[in-house]
């Protein structure tokens, strides 16, 4: 069992299975049973993972980008993020997505949090890394259906925007917010 | 066509399907197609929106909860919160998940901001309420397969676990970080 936390609950998993999977989603449904409630189904979305990356330049800004989300139709201020899709090391990712969907390179990369982007409906940890010294030298690589425009917006106005909404993507707000510490602390 | 930036582009719909639903989850998938990109397929969770409560007493505690998630197989430090499966009102949803996950009710509710849970993969936009004057003065109602201890915490400490990742869930840590200013503010 690959749930030591609701095997000391006593639930037990007496049915599993895989209802829809694709390259970009995949579906998993459990009937369990537990003591006191009897059997239930639980189905939530298998993630592998992501990581989001804080990109700030020695001149204080941070490189945020604005791209399209089709499921909720807007155009949405986000930091650069991506899935771990078959690679095991975040901070690989975090230097992929950082050179692709901005184009840039860092001088140094630290972790500085990590949450559950939705912990009722999906597995997905997301890793949070503070990129420092970033420097645009060279040109984005960006996979269809990516349409990405760079904004390089001064730290205390991304916090801002982090805090107020106007950075619409949670998992992008959450990032700069705890990068916050790290960030003033200069680096 | 419910989604107007995306005909702004230029991008059409040819298909659309539900691969999959139960009464928690529901798939969709649309075959689209977009100048310059050819054809390619897009699957995403619809939800019908969420609410997160940042629920304050008096004595200046925040009233966080505690419970088992089965995803992630963690027990996670969250804010009372819930869907708005057939309710239209965010408010009334934020005073009933107030009720039945917390036991209190509140003098005073009010909307401190609002962001999207996973913008490339969920439609689901979460609404941020802050709850003042809140008073555990009742009974907690939880349903099947809930069972939610509540945590009075300090303000500060509260945010610092938001901000450090103690707060697993980034849903309820980042509703927090969004109340902050309100919650410094008074009231």
């Amino acid at each position: 069992m690959d749930k030591p936390e609701a095997a000391k609950l006593g639930w037990k998993v007496l049915e599993s299975g895989v209802p829809y999977e694709n390259p970009w989603i995949r579906l998993r449904s459990d009937r369990l049973k537990a003591p006191g409630r009897g059997e239930f189904p639980y189905t939530y979305v298998q993630h592998p993972g992501g990581v989001l990356v804080v990109p700030r330049t020695d001149s204080g800004d941070l490189l945020l980008i604005r791209q399209y989300r089709y499921p909720v139709d807007q155009w949405c201020l986000e930091v650069p993020a991506g899935g771990m899709h078959g690679e095991s090391d975040a901070a690989v990712v975090a230097r992929k997505e950082l050179r692709e969907e901005v184009g840039a390179s860092c001088r140094e990369l630290r972790q500085v949090g990590r949450f559950f982007v939705s912990n009722s409906l999906m597995d997905e940890v997301c890793r949070v890394f503070l990129a420092l010294g970033c420097r645009r030298d060279q040109p984005q690589r960006l996979e269809v259906p990516e349409f990405i425009e760079v904004v390089a917006t001064p730290l205390e106005e991304a916090l801002e925007m982090a805090r107020d909404g106007r950075v619409q993507d949670g998992k992008s707000a959450l990032a700069l917010l705890m990068a916050e510490k790290a960030l003033r602390g200069g680096g």
